[in-house]
C-alpha cells in the first residue's frame, strides 16, 4: 500500500535529501466471466488506478455500483489472476446475469469510476437507484461530530503518506465497522460495499457511510447501490450529489468536522438540539 | 459554477439553516466526428462528470491526453450541441486523424478521466508519452515556494465553495498565464491543456503547471501529453506518478506549499541553496 522513495526536500533553509512514503497506485483491469448462450465470454470490463489491495473487493463494490450484480447470489468466484503482485481481478457471473444486455443498455461504454457512462443527461444519470426506505433510523448529531476522530485514528496510511483516502462503515452508535484505503475516493468506497456484499451485508440497513473526500455524484451513487440510508463527507458535497441524494431520499451530510456539520439532504434522520 | 442551496448547519449550539454555496457538477458528454473511408461519422466518446464551463477546452485537452490529436491542424471545430446549458460537446476532427484506429489499438475502452483505458500493465500506460527535452530551463526555488499564495488568490470558486480544483499555468518566472476550476482534478487539467492547444500553446514550453490536488498518474500524463516539463502539486504524489515523470525526465514537485517542497523527478531543473 506504500512506497518508499528518496526524494530532495526544498525549505527557506536549503535542501536535504530526505526518504518519503508514497501511497502505491497501479492500473487494475477488471474482467467479467459470463454467459452469452451456451457459451462461457470472458471480457474487459474496465481499468482503474487503485492502491493494491482488496482488488477483489474493489472489483465487486464496482459492479454493484454499475448495476451489473445484486448480490452475493450473482456471483460464482472472485479471483486475481497471474502472479502475484497481480494487476488483475476475473469476476464470474452466474448464468443468468444478463451481462451483454447490461452492457448494450450503457451505450458501450464502461469506466474506471465512472458511474455515468453512456448516460448523458442529468435524469438518466441518476436513474436506476434505489430510494432509501424511510424507515425508523435515526443518529444523534454527537454521534456524526464523533467520527473524523474516529476515522484519523484508523488511516494509516493517509497518517503516513496525506494520500489516501478512506471509506468507512459506522453504526448508528458511531462504532466502526469496516475502513477501506484507496489512492482514489472512488475505490475506497468500492472497497467497502465489495466487502459488505461479500459478506453479506448489503443492503446496508442502519448504517453511515463515513468518507474522508468531498462527496461527488459516483459517491452518492454508489453508497445509494449498496443500500445506504446515510453518506457522511469530509469535505463538501457538489451540487449533483445533493440532488441526486435528495431524490433517493439518502440523507447527505458534508463539511463533517470535530463539532459541526451541514445537512443537505434527510433532514429527519438526524436528531439535533 | 456555483450554486446555492439550503441547507441545515449542526454546530455544538444547535442548529441553524443558512445558504450554501455549492461547486457544480454536471455530466459531459463528448463526441467525435470524424472519417471512415468516404463517410463522415459521429461517435460518443466519453461522459465525464464536470463543472460546466470551458466544456470545449475540456473536450480537446481530453483528446490531446489520451494520444487522438496532436494539435490544432487536427482539429476542424469544436462546439456545444443543444441549446444552453448544453451538457454534449462537438469535436470535429480533420479527415486523416485516423479515429477507428486510436479505438481499436484502446481496445474498445474508452473512459471519462481515464488515460489507461485497455491497457493494463505499467509499461502499456507510460508508452506514447514524449519524453521531456534536455533543455536550459531552469526554475529557483523561491518562484516554486510562490505558487500557493498566487494559485489561492486566483481561485474564486474554491474560496467560495472548498470543492474545486485548479490547474494553473506560470512562467518560469512565477507568473500565472491561465488558471481553470473544475470539480475534477483531471477535468481542472484537461481545460487547461486544451486552452493552450487551442492558443497554439502546445508543446508547453518553459512552463510550470500547478495543480491544487495531489498528484496522480493521469495528471502526469495529461501535463506530459501536452508538452509540460515541470509539473507541480499541493498534495502528494502517487508511486506511479513518480515513477511515470521519472521515466519521462519530467520535473514533478509534491507538497508545494509556502516555504518547502518536495522534488520527486527532474531534480536538475530546481535551483535551490
Amino acid at each position: 500500500m506504500l512506497r518508499t522513495f528518496s526524494v530532495r526536500r526544498v525549505t527557506a533553509e536549503g535542501a536535504e535529501r530526505v526518504t518519503d512514503r508514497i501511497a502505491e497506485e497501479e492500473p487494475l483491469a477488471i474482467l467479467v466471466k459470463h454467459w452469452q448462450k451456451d457459451a462461457a465470454v470472458t471480457a474487459s470490463l474496465a481499468v482503474t488506478m487503485r492502491t493494491p489491495g482488496h482488488d477483489q473487493e474493489l472489483a465487486v463494490g464496482f459492479l454493484l455500483a454499475e448495476g451489473v450484480i445484486r448480490g452475493r447470489k450473482d456471483l460464482v468466484d472472485v479471483r486475481a489472476l497471474g502472479n502475484e503482485p497481480s494487476n488483475e481481478v476475473l469476476v464470474e457471473l452466474v448464468r443468468g446475469v444478463d451481462f451483454e444486455a447490461w452492457r448494450l443498455a450503457r451505450n458501450g461504454f464502461v469506466s474506471s469510476s465512472c458511474g455515468v457512462c453512456g448516460k448523458r443527461s442529468r435524469e438518466a444519470v441518476q436513474q436506476d437507484m434505489p430510494h432509501v426506505e424511510a424507515d425508523a433510523f435515526r443518529i444523534g448529531a454527537d454521534v456524526i461530530q464523533a467520527l473524523p476522530a474516529t476515522l484519523r485514528s484508523h488511516q494509516p496510511g493517509f497518517a503516513e503518506t496525506g494520500g489516501l483516502h478512506a471509506a468507512a462503515l459506522f453504526t448508528a452508535a458511531g462504532e466502526l465497522e469496516a475502513l477501506f484505503e484507496d489512492i482514489g475516493r472512488h475505490n475506497a468506497l468500492d472497497k467497502l460495499t465489495g466487502w459488505a456484499l461479500l459478506n453479506g451485508r448489503v443492503p446496508l440497513r442502519e448504517r453511515i457511510v463515513f468518507m474522508s473526500s468531498r462527496g461527488s455524484f459516483e459517491l452518492v451513487q454508489k453508497a445509494a447501490m449498496a443500500g445506504a440510508p446515510v453518506l457522511a463527507t469530509v469535505g463538501g458535497p457538489s451540487s449533483l450529489a445533493i440532488e441526486t441524494a435528495r431524490a433517493l431520499q439518502m440523507t447527505l451530510l458534508g463539511f463533517v468536522r470535530e463539532q459541526r456539520f451541514n445537512v443537505y439532504s434527510g433532514d429527519w434522520r438526524i436528531n439535533s438540539k
